[in-house]
């Protein structure tokens, strides 16, 4: 059996105002995301949430919430087993246990990763981060809908995170950002990791969005919440890994090389490593 | 497996300015009651912690807090599994989720107690209700060392709720209080409950309070947060419960019984009914 939890706070991990039935997609996804992650099957999770206990309506707020727990523990085959809801005089507060079983295969873990692996992403990276500075800039929701929505309903892995069990030398979700996640697996597995920003998949979306606002362009390797899997393997696996991907209809795309030595690093086009400001993501 | 989650928030569960050291204890405790009430070994336990992001130093804090879980780890042979720090606007909130092996007998639940049945409480009650009553009226806390022990550190009865497993009908561990937590049975039974006032047993500590301050005595069955064990047996159990009394060195009193109908009632002297202000328990 695999556990994990997540806990997210509001004003920290999700606006107050959020629509409540996005907050519960929100926090079962991500802890979905973290047993798709070490290749598990989501069984049930146990739900702890703390509600403001003055200028909040308890039974408006729940109904949607309730609604989108439900939706998505029949989208992902997930069960509620118990919980606990309390009052605080803080922020509502939703701590999520999730319970998933391993696969047959060995555990995926961080620690995997051997020098001359390829290094693989799915999906589109920094998209979440992007949609995240739409709203706090109140930029056009119209146009840029596709990023808010990345950033409100992240999609976990789970088919693709079972796949890779038994392929995937090491693995993990990106929650942090692409640089963030990388350096924990190359801390983990005592190697190093050279990424070329060049092959680093984004979206048509946050492509627009550059266009004119070039100096966002690094939440593609710094940007978190995109909850896409980050994994390596044998260099001998790229058969396998496209047959995969065309499988299961999910974009996976070589991005760099597990390397000897310690550092992760992303290289612009001439090789030479990207300087960045931030390392990983802070929320809000 | 059994598992079940308690979330505990400062100013509701604890005071915030509570000794760290205690407050892990509690919150492990707390939860390895619940594993208790339903006959499980205690397995390990998934740790959700939201820290104050302003006028609070974390180091300070979390060295004794670590240090109380470590201590209570060792205490009752259970593991932290993972976890999740996050900050929070508001108030520190500890989330645990606990992980327990059912015996090998039926699981005790709530719903099993038949008409007829003995109502059994381990331990003495009242006593952290009073404790927290000491506190918070900045009464003597020398003079009520024990009452405030009681209030801040619950004896999770894991060994007796393993026995108890094939011998008790039901079984729920009291953090409402009595009358609140008999109700819970009665109402899954679907039985009633006759409990003779003068059978609650009382620690001397909490008599000595009650001696002087006689209106506090609603404590004895409204009181929470005493985490003993409520249980039902049917009547022919007089013996093996007194042997297991014995055996484990922990005061196991008859205290009334399940009847048709279906209210729960606590009995004065003359047999009528005691009315009361509150049924359950408030924290704070």
């Amino acid at each position: 059996m695999i556990f994990t939890k997540d806990m997210l706070v509001g004003g920290k991990h999700f606006f107050e105002n959020d629509d409540p039935y996005l907050i519960a997609k929100k926090a079962l996804r991500v802890n979905l995301s973290d047993l798709a992650s070490m290749g598990a099957e989501p069984l049930g999770y146990l739900l702890g949430l703390a509600l403001p206990d003055k200028n909040f309506d308890p039974d408006q707020w729940l109904s949607p919430f309730v609604e989108g727990l439900k939706d998505d523990q029949d989208k992902y085959h997930f069960n509620l087993w118990g919980g606990d809801t309390v009052s605080t005089t803080g922020p509502i507060t939703v701590s999520v246990t999730a319970i998933g079983q391993a696969g047959n295969t060995v555990n995926l873990t961080r620690s995997g990763a051997n020098t001359g692996d390829d290094i693989y992403v799915s999906g589109t990276l920094g998209d979440a981060a992007a949609g995240l500075l739409v709203l706090k800039e109140k930029m056009d929701p119209i146009k840029f809908e596709y990023l808010i929505k990345r950033y409100h309903l992240p999609e976990p892995r789970i088919e693709l995170g079972k796949a890779l069990s038994g392929i995937a030398t090491s693995m993990m979700d990106i929650s942090d950002g692409l640089l963030g996640d990388i350096s924990h697996i190359c801390r983990h597995s005592k190697v190093g990791a050279e990424i070329k920003v060049k092959k680093i998949p984004v979206s048509i979306a946050l492509g627009n969005l550059l266009a004119t606002k070039a100096d966002y362009s690094s939440l593609i390797w710094s940007g978190g919440d995109d909850y896409e899997l980050l994994f390596t393997t044998s260099p001998d696996k790229d058969q396998v890994i496209k047959e995969l991907s065309e499988q299961l209809a999910i974009k996976l795309t070589k991005i760099g090389k597990i390397t000897k030595g310690k550092k992760a690093m992303i290289l612009d086009d001439e090789g030479a490593e990207i300087k960045y400001g931030k390392r990983g993501f802070s929320h809000f």
